[in-house]
């Protein structure tokens, strides 16, 4: 999921995994619905920055992409809901011609939300016909879009939530459903290394976006990885040994970040009397200090492990390599995902294993810039437009966090962001040489 | 009316116009409901510059005036509807406290539009007990408030047209009525000056803000000023013979504005085809010749009567003192002024009277700097917040506009706004030395 | 002197004032390398500011000013020093062409100091046949030229200073020398104004610059003046009351810029120990307390009569025609002027008559925008290139300062800047109402 | 060679190659003098932009470096200087204190070159005593400051051309020497790869920053790389295909830096009639086809080799791995790299081997980000302040330059920018999968 927006990836081949592709369909639809259905039309059309984009504009966007790829591009008689929305509602896709200006997104009062859910409706109708194609580019296609829909459901709720945040009367879009962490002591697990294949395998594996191969051998060094993420609880004492003031932590380009932006905490943490809250989708709630600490920046974490290494000597970030090999054997579909609209706020959650929270919860930022894998390419038109494009300056993310549909994640799975960013649910797990 | 927002402005007296406190309160009230009937929860809501407030703001802040400096101070016992709205929606009076930064007043998506229009009946029910007081103080400050309300309600409408023309759809707030302008050939009509009495009477006259008394004595030379405002067919003349890339017009820090924003033409006028159109509450229109040239700032009006005046010799923008004098015996309830909610845009009109349009149509920018009247002082208090401390950088505009509330006009009222501004029905009228 | 560099201003007759121009000449341009003979090459190349000018460029472009309207224009047969120094050294004449940006005024290494100095020489050597004509226009050119180029050595000085004061080391530029203030009480001067005569009486007077004409009739209501520019001393109160945090005494655009700049006291102020210091052209010295305060901003001189209205009722900034008719009589050539090179800095001077200091010392912000006087007409052609373009946004100052070359300066002449600035040596005179 | 300056890096080991300290340093230092000899004292002090440094500045700098870490620490009863001097020359080292503004080091004209140049002169003499030490902690940081010296020669070039390049009369600082480009055919050379060693061998090798170890080892897929870099001659092939124009080639981050900067050449070529020049040490000059291009940004390197893979199926930029590892048998001390001060210009130089320039002429980017290598960790201190704290944002480069001093370069050498930073003598050499 990408800065710029969900940035559309190619289908890698066309898994066997869509048993229904109806019932699939239908289901990622609906929960995009779902999780608008809280919102005022005035909720679903603010922008509250350049980096985010309205509800409204993620529920048209999704669709659009259905409308251009699959019912313009293969079914044969159909026309536009609306000839304005390509314009309104295409994201980045310069083959696709001239679109509206990212920062203008929030201007756009009308089509109403009311209009936008019409014409999500009316893709559904037509999509219906599509959806029976035995087609295998027309079936790659729709799984495609599907996970580029799943990637704007993570968005949507974070974009909802910067904007909430924005209002000084901190309103909450649902109700608090009193989840909790449980609490998990830190270990570490120790990984041999050696030559190891990074990447997803396109012979075995079902669907993936593009740039998560080609696989490719990988030289890892003997490293031991943390069992847990970093908690709330660790964070709060590296705030209060003084951690955002003190330059040795930090790299140039985050110390610089810090003092122009005065910052002194995680996003959306606020002084309250001489404690902590922070902001959540259900308003302002204490800090659960066995929870995943969460949006925090790339440089953030980066000074918390140089910060850290004075208690565990050598304590870095993971590079995205190590990282996807320590959790190779993990259940991807385990832990803390979105499965129905509802509160979204990270919790450390319980587990049968050694190892907590290897997908969901949180994010994890790596060490490693967002590059290509050797002999990737980009394919050809729009709808490779692209990965590639979006390589260049930003840190890769692993793992997917509380507000990542379920079913969406793998270990090959390459989110990236800049290193100031946090406005996703973003934490860090430590590692280590040994 | 302002550029920071409406500033509130001190009675001078308590005129005895009021025959009907509750029916002039309802009529100002009913009159702000209905020019926002059109618009949905987020049209409501939006913020398409600084410069401009979302129209639930206006809403609101309107009503927190009445709840303020009436319900607060002059009804025991009163209860705020809701204690975040102080912060809210106050606009810029420092002296009652903190307030919501001016440019996030669009991400306030909450409380509703629908909560609003509550707060609306909540405080025009409570104000009922107010507006049977005999209390001269009282009666003082609600014809204050309505005057308030009624730059509101001219900003209400600019806002709003400034916002969808954000919108590439173009969307119309309401159905073209067909008004058309009646054509008007230019007469200049000529004043020998001398001492004049300029600013507003506090003994004899009724209501007016602070700042257009009080009343003082100017030298005024000979003049002669345009028996009309200057219109869309003269202003295509001006484009057609490169006003806007002659450097010679215009003043030094128009040209720098010209060159830096690559202005061509008065805002909301679009290239279509070979011609020009412009953008109204009606959508996108042809533009009517005979009508006034509205959306110009101060620095094209100048620069058009420097281009002016190579086919008159001396054309100038008057001064204030040289509008109002000129204007001393026209009436001020004539003319293209609001009556109602509908499509607001300005023609020229008929005319009984050798002068067409002094008041109504398009506000007229003059040459003169927006700067106290001899012997003004700024009262103490909230309510005196201000009108002096406005007095720097911005130009004084006359006459009022189609979108200025009939009623609301006279002869010494100073609107004020810096030169670059252009969003709202501005004009101009020439003069001439002689 | 304005803010986009010395605007040139037409000669308003050819006053018989120049006895012997060729020694007035020299006088002037003599004065002008005196006042850059401390400099090295670099302290005359590097631009502090996009207000300020590097020195080398003051030297060269008054230069140009001389080589361009007099000698290629009046000298048949000369030829350019050099072809590239009319892009570089021109200021702002859109009439002469092309010219260099202004803000990379700084970059221009080469030519060098020396190359410029060769340049004066070069221009003042093809001037001695110029100088010798009868013809009226060439002598109205070269009194132009020369209170162009007393213009440019005031902009020198207060460049100079602005560019030292950048560097930590506060290098001095002149040895001080050790002239200290003549305290003096502070009086109130009664006016009874009435009709009065204001601005440059073109049939009587000398030399004027075009925006100080024509003399017109004004209306002045009975007015006090006081006797001395406010203090140091004064100043110190203001602050130690507040003055800086209290919203009330400014302006609004004012306490933005005091909330954006984070401005606590005069440009050039510095905390040294538990007292103020400041940088002057001699280093950093000590405050004196009865000394005029200077590098004041337009909204600082209006915050302090707001503060100062506690003490003296009414106590508020004078207006342009106020000050001039306060001043008729006043000897215009007495006072801390420009004579000579050397330490630069405002005293209080002695005073042999109720008033202090009305020229010299520094200047006085009036409350009066800077705009044309009644029947004004900017001239034809690139010398007539502007004092009209130069006529928004910014306030009128009067009087002259301790930078002004004595001879330079008259009860008319208009100084003007915009609100913010405050690199000149600016100051104010207090009046009120009676 | 860094963004933010030369950054200070750890002494590998004290290699036994300082065969004679004192002619080392020696030689050294003189470059540096010899290399300013041509500069007036405003040339030396002017900053053209943030990124670059005044002359002056790094002629004190350099010296600041050995005052501090050698004398003051390694010299009983060293005076400093001018204890001003730690203020203003430190460059980027938090752990020594408050520093000056690195965009304010234009405004320092005093010291003056000839103050600078005694300062050097100063610490030249007292280091006298140092160089005889045999403490090799002294020597370490002797080879240190002496590295560091080197790569502040090459920013000084740089940043003069940049400066030199703001004056529209393109001054030139030498003599052209008439060096011209040996033409070189573009061929492909393969590796096979596997498992390579990269970095650089603490055990064996001499000197190296920290950042270029710790030696570990990295998989390679074969690959070919090209036996020359980019000419200028394919450059304007691609500007003439519509390269900078075709959104397709370019990362997402690239293309809105040539959309908001106007991008459509490299740095320094200039429209000269129908043809192109550049603009280089010797003032503007026709641009040599077999030359490398040179001054490009990292989004132009990778936007040309998108470009180039219409003709090299596959072309792209070498990983710093691949590059390292196809250049481990060249010369590092080959080609054209700076040995005296005199005309700089990329050349394309003969070789006598299939490799062309390998080292020197351009530094050549690679696709990799810069980021720690495995088990890398930043030495404790304020010598140790960091290569680690740049490594965000960066790309690497390889190679040197023909700005680079003979001597300095090696395989393992990492050099760092931002991807739109090209003030540097920048190019590429294009890499292929096969």
């Amino acid at each position: 999921m990408p800065a710029q927006s969900t940035k559309l990836k190619l289908v890698a081949d066309n898994a066997a995994q869509q048993t229904d592709p109806v019932a699939q369909y239908q289901r990622v639809r609906r929960l995009t619905n779902a999780l608008t259905e809280p919102l005022s039309d005035a909720d679903a059309t603010v922008q509250s920055m350049e980096d985010a984009s309205p509800a409204k504009w993620h529920l048209a966007h999704t669709s659009w992409f259905f409308e251009t790829f699959l019912l313009r591009d293969h079914l044969p008689g159909y026309r536009a809901f609306d000839d304005d929305f390509a314009f309104l509602f295409n994201s980045y896709y310069e083959a696709e011609g001239a679109r509206h200006a990212r920062p203008q997104r929030g201007m756009i009062t009308r089509p109403t939300l009311d209009q936008v859910r019409d014409y999500r409706a009316h893709v559904d109708t037509a999509m219906e016909t599509v959806l029976a194609s035995d087609d295998p580019a027309v079936r790659d296609l729709v799984t495609l879009g599907l996970n580029h829909e799943q990637q704007h459901q993570e968005l949507l709720i974070t974009d909802i939530k910067h904007m909430f945040a924005q209002n000084p009367c901190f309103p909450a879009m649902w109700e608090n459903d009193g989840q909790t962490s449980i609490p998990a002591p830190l270990q570490w697990c120790e990984e041999q290394g050696g030559r190891v294949a990074i990447g997803h395998d396109a012979e075995q594996d079902g669907f993936a976006f593009d740039c998560e191969g080609p696989q490719h051998g990988q030289l890892l060094a003997p490293f031991a990885i943390a069992s847990r993420p970093v908690t709330n609880g660790e964070w709060r004492a590296f705030i209060a040994d003084g951690g955002y003031s003190d330059h040795r932590h930090w790299l140039s380009d985050g110390w610089a970040w810090v003092k122009e932006n005065e910052i002194e905490a995680p996003l959306y943490w606020q002084h309250a009397d001489k404690d902590w809250q922070h902001f959540t989708l259900t308003g302002l709630q204490p800090l659960d200090d066995d929870a995943p600490v969460t949006h925090i920046s790339l440089y953030e974490a980066d000074a918390f492990a140089s910060w850290a290494a004075g208690q565990w000597e050598g304590a870095r970030l993971p590079t995205e390599g190590e990282w996807e090999y320590a959790m190779r054997d993990q259940d991807r579909n385990a832990g803390q995902q979105l499965d129905a609209a509802g509160p979204v706020h990270a919790i450390m959650p319980d587990s049968d294993t050694e190892m907590t929270a290897p997908f969901g919860s949180v994010w994890e930022w790596t060490g490693s810039a967002y590059r290509p894998y050797p002999r990737f390419r980009s394919a050809e038109g729009a709808v490779g437009e692209y990965n590639g494009k979006f390589m260049s300056g930003q840190f890769v993310l692993k793992g997917g966090s509380c507000a990542t549909p379920r079913g969406h994640m793998r270990a090959s799975y390459r989110n990236f962001f800049y290193p100031h960013q946090r406005w996703q649910f973003t934490g860090l797990r430590l590692a280590r040489d040994i």
